[in-house]
């Protein structure tokens, strides 16, 4: 059996710099049209000119003409308007992360005071520019996300003409929050539709699945599947792969992450497949993101046949992707 | 500020065997009378020669007479009357596990029906060797252990005579149902006082605090901190200190066991300290387990001073201690 995938995206993806990006992109490059690329580089992306070198580097990285980097802005809540109408054409999205709360967000946005947020947020309304955020609180890092929510709300009911998407959503708290506001969104990863936590420390510690936000419960799984295989309109595909090394990973300290740009349409494929919902796999993984994001990326097709593909267990000796070393049901058979 | 303990008792120890038992057996030996040792080596202690082996084994390697390993005999429902009889005097309890929950327990119960179990808990309330259990089902991470208390209930009330201790709880769950039996007591170990989820996989994952079952929420952590600090009369220290090699601990697919038995009392008092409850420390760490056991441990006196402490990176080379590297507020100055 071979299915087509039309114009993949992968709305939230890490790419990294230097030898790491180098590694990367051409992955993503090859089976997506394009990415929404996060800002939290080291300094985060805050200028046009940042944003711009950025994007030329992942468009050299990638080495395909058919893959656009959709480029984020990192949040600041002392943007003005006439840089935010500046750098409009040049990023698709502002991407917001509380300080600290996951990889090189130091620079994020402490306490969430609608006062002080107003003036950009307005700006982005006015201007169309959607906001993504990491939505977590510092609380117990079971509770980060479902603590969170109350924002979410309270930015949606202030700002209704501003398009928000929660990020990388992992409860039935988030799920359920997108039927209450029609300018909130979410994407889901590939993990967190297979893993709960469970699979982090349920047996024995596996870094290589440990990612923020961590991993939650049975339930919460079942909610993110039930939205993501009925291709809900409000919800995009979003790997949130994130790159390390695999001697960072594989140490105390472990960061987290889960690098899964290279077999994410494959293990959706299978996913999809083994619930019967193949059907919907193409609203998932492009049409709604086409829609909310009015993006329109260059023409691809990616061709899937259901056989035996046996993951890499390590890419360039460097990043080791989620299933390393297992087999998936479904590979990539073309991409043009 | 100097305290003084008397007889310390650890009631629930892991010594391994070989090497790594010579490695941290005399830590154990040096500031604790006595320790219950657990039984699941590979194979699992289920003969007499096998405890009285293992136990002179202990007895050298510890090299402290002052130090009693109280032994235990792996849980087989299949064991005889007469067996229990005549083994009896060498073991002060039976440990049970459910098969494959933790380290080396893959030879432990499946299922638990009682009718299956009477005859062997029928001879212990007989012959009255306690019953220690692991309790935790085959569920969800954060869930096994308040989904095993209806195995704990079943098996109070149906074996009334039989003392049953909750080894390690972790949940304000199994703290609640010590009120419900009179037959039903409990350990608490140091490191589920001090840590929560949070630490393990709330910032970067940190394999030296991993462990089963696994810490849970702050709300349990304060449930098992009330009981230890109040020295409740069925709740007993039992440290699960269990030892394995850094490196084993540093790789992916990490092993669960925090190793706490050289700090423990340190750790211990600098808890009860900063909680106001030094005076009922004496209770927590010994008496209650001399009452519950009904051992008569050899009189030592180990004197803690209040003064900063820093805690080995690692012992021998091999194993990393829990608070490696860090400073404790109370350090051992004498031990006899």
């Amino acid at each position: 059996m071979v299915i087509s995938l039309n114009e993949p995206l992968d709305m939230h993806l890490h790419l990294r710099e230097g030898r790491m990006l180098d590694i990367v992109a051409p992955y993503s490059a090859l089976t997506f049209s394009g990415a929404l690329v996060m800002p939290n580089l080291v300094p985060p992306l805050t200028t046009k000119e940042a944003v711009l070198k950025y994007k030329s580097q992942i468009v050299e990285a990638g080495g395909n003409d058919k893959f656009v980097p959709y480029m984020t802005l990192f949040f600041r809540s002392d943007y003005t308007y006439e840089f935010l109408a500046s750098v409009k054409e040049q990023i698709v999205a502002i991407k917001l992360y509380p300080a600290g709360i996951t990889t090189n967000s130091e620079e994020g946005v402490s306490g969430f005071d609608i006062g002080e947020l107003a003036p950009v947020l307005d700006a982005m309304s006015d201007l169309r520019i959607p906001l993504c955020i990491h939505g977590e609180t510092d609380g117990f890092v079971m509770d980060r996300e479902a603590e969170f929510i109350p924002i979410y709300r309270k930015i949606a009911e202030n700002f209704p003409n501003l398009k928000i998407i929660m990020e990388h959503i992992t409860t039935k708290e988030a799920v359920a929050a997108l039927e209450d506001f029609d300018n909130l969104y979410a994407t889901i990863t590939l993990h967190h539709l297979y893993i709960t936590l469970d699979d982090v420390a349920g047996g024995l510690l596996q870094p290589h699945l440990f990612c923020k936000p961590i991993a939650k419960r049975p339930e919460d799984r079942a909610a993110l599947l039930e939205a993501a295989l009925q291709a809900h309109p409000k919800v995009m595909f979003g790997s949130d792969s994130a790159p390390h090394p695999k001697e960072t990973k594989e140490a105390p300290g472990c960061a987290a992450g889960v690098f899964t740009a290279p077999i994410a349409l494959q293990a959706l494929a299978q996913l999809f497949d083994n619930h019967g919902a193949l059907d919907r796999l193409q609203t998932f993984v492009s049409d709604n993101a086409r829609r909310i994001y009015g993006i329109n990326p260059p023409k691809k097709e990616v061709l899937l046949e259901k056989s035996l593909y046996l993951v890499p267990e390590i890419y360039e000796a460097t990043v080791v992707p989620m299933f390393a070393g297992q087999s998936l049901e479904w590979r990539v058979v073309g991409a043009q």
